[in-house]
């Protein structure tokens, strides 16, 4: 049973619209805020080689990311840090809090504890004004699909390719670009931190559109043989780029560096020049 | 290093207001958005013979009750589950949903991992009007200190003490009792869940305080041996019983169980029947 499956049985309990979209949205007069909890841990999610400080950098970026994707501005987060050696903690929530920092957000505060792996969840809150909110089911027939930045270099550094160590170990969450795209008129947006591919596939299941890519339009990692590159673009995952839709006239949006990769139309499914594209990607699978 | 000595470290780079509560605390115009997260896993938080619906409860209560502790009321929790068996999650997020439900509040989503040991990290958001928020730092000379129902419980149930058993696994957040004591005008409270006595010195530290509590005041569980009951209602941790300080004319607050048990006072120390009382109570250390 992988994520998505445990999704579907959990949706039972707690509702549907409680599991949309990357945040929990609560309405708050004018604005939404929106709140987010990721949990990560040494053996899956930190590679070899980092240090606590990135741990702790990862550990917000990657909730930041979600804040970001709904077009919110991030207000507060909170850190939980499991670790076998509670001096470790010092430097962790140093990388947090110089994460928040950069990205206009602040730490205020969390929990400890001892564990026998070193396991950080972050905890976010986000507001945004009512009109500007994305969620993941926004979609519409003639919309492009864009995405920021370029895909598969985190999943390059990981396999090898020095020059991608960096993007790896301290992601850039897009908290200035969701902003600015949720200004602008996004229609549909997430992070593609599972990767392109089964990003694509949830963005257009939740609108109820079909997608269609193509390939020589999607950005891969530089200096990447073809074969590889390709295939981090669209099924590595740990980038934090956002996707999204939008009608064609408002591309691009001042200051957010995107490419545009296909189209949105009626119908279902995702397709990658015309050929159906395999909804595979980055899941955390039991036994 | 215990929980509180890290503390102090993480001050320097977060800053002391951010660390003061059991929640950190937003501004959102008339109102007070307050924050909370924590961090529980197998080994050291969830007694032998607990379900997973038990350990779900737990998860979600233990954030209500910093939410309840700030005179707050919730409005969202998230919880993040990392599990070594998918199929224990659905139990789990039952027990948190139903906790949720119990006290106004909904479980809104989170996040799911494989991992070694059960972690269950809960975040809670909450609201409070402005002159509603009961903090630990407001006790003032002249007022009543005072505790929500007994203390000493949840220890004596994981003692062996089996009418307790079920004080320990399903503890009750005092949602309803904090915000009522906040209306009433509360002027320091937090919740008792790492003890009485140590959270008798974090309330009398943050205000800059002395409390004076009476052993025959002490409220302690009953039909538990003379001297096993007072240590377990000082010392004893895992209950969800609110300590607060309010002005001697405010007491008892209208539809709250509670025990007047001593007086502050100018200077500070905490004492019991006048000699220095032990800041001690359940704290995680490493090594």
């Amino acid at each position: 049973m992988d994520d998505r499956a445990l999704v579907q049985a959990i949706r039972g309990i707690i509702g549907t619209d409680a599991t949309d979209d990357d945040c929990a949205v609560i309405d708050d007069g004018e604005d939404y805020l929106v709140m987010s909890t990721d949990m990560l841990h040494e053996t899956t999610d930190f590679p070899k080689g980092m240090a606590d400080y990135e741990c702790g950098w990862m550990a917000a970026a990657v909730t930041l990311s979600d804040v970001a994707s709904m077009g919110a501005r991030p207000i507060c987060l909170l850190l939980a840090a499991g670790v076998d050696r509670s001096e470790r903690v010092v430097e962790i929530i140093r990388g947090a809090d110089e994460c928040c920092r950069t990205y206009g957000c602040r730490l205020m505060g969390g929990d400890m504890d001892a564990h026998s792996e070193c396991t950080l969840v972050s905890s976010g809150l986000g507001r945004v004004p009512r009109d500007c909110i994305v969620r993941r089911r926004g979609a519409q027939p003639g919309d492009i699909v864009a995405v920021t930045g370029t895909p598969g270099q985190a999943q390059a550094g990981l396999d090898g390719y020095a020059e991608f160590w960096e993007a790896l170990i301290t992601p850039r969450p897009g908290v200035f670009e969701g902003q600015a795209l949720g200004r602008a008129g996004a229609t549909a947006m997430m992070d593609v931190s599972d990767g392109l591919a089964i990003s694509l596939h949830d963005l257009a299941e939740a609108s109820g559109v079909r997608m269609d890519v193509y390939d020589a339009a999607i950005p891969r990692p530089a200096g990447v043989p073809e074969a590889d590159a390709a295939r981090y673009a669209l099924f590595g995952g740990g980038d934090f780029g956002l996707l999204f839709t939008c009608p064609a006239d408002v591309f691009p949006v001042g200051g957010v560096d995107a490419t545009c990769i296909g189209r949105v139309s009626e119908g279902n499914g995702v397709f990658l020049d015309g050929a159906a594209l395999a909804k595979a990607g980055y899941a955390h699978y039991w036994e």
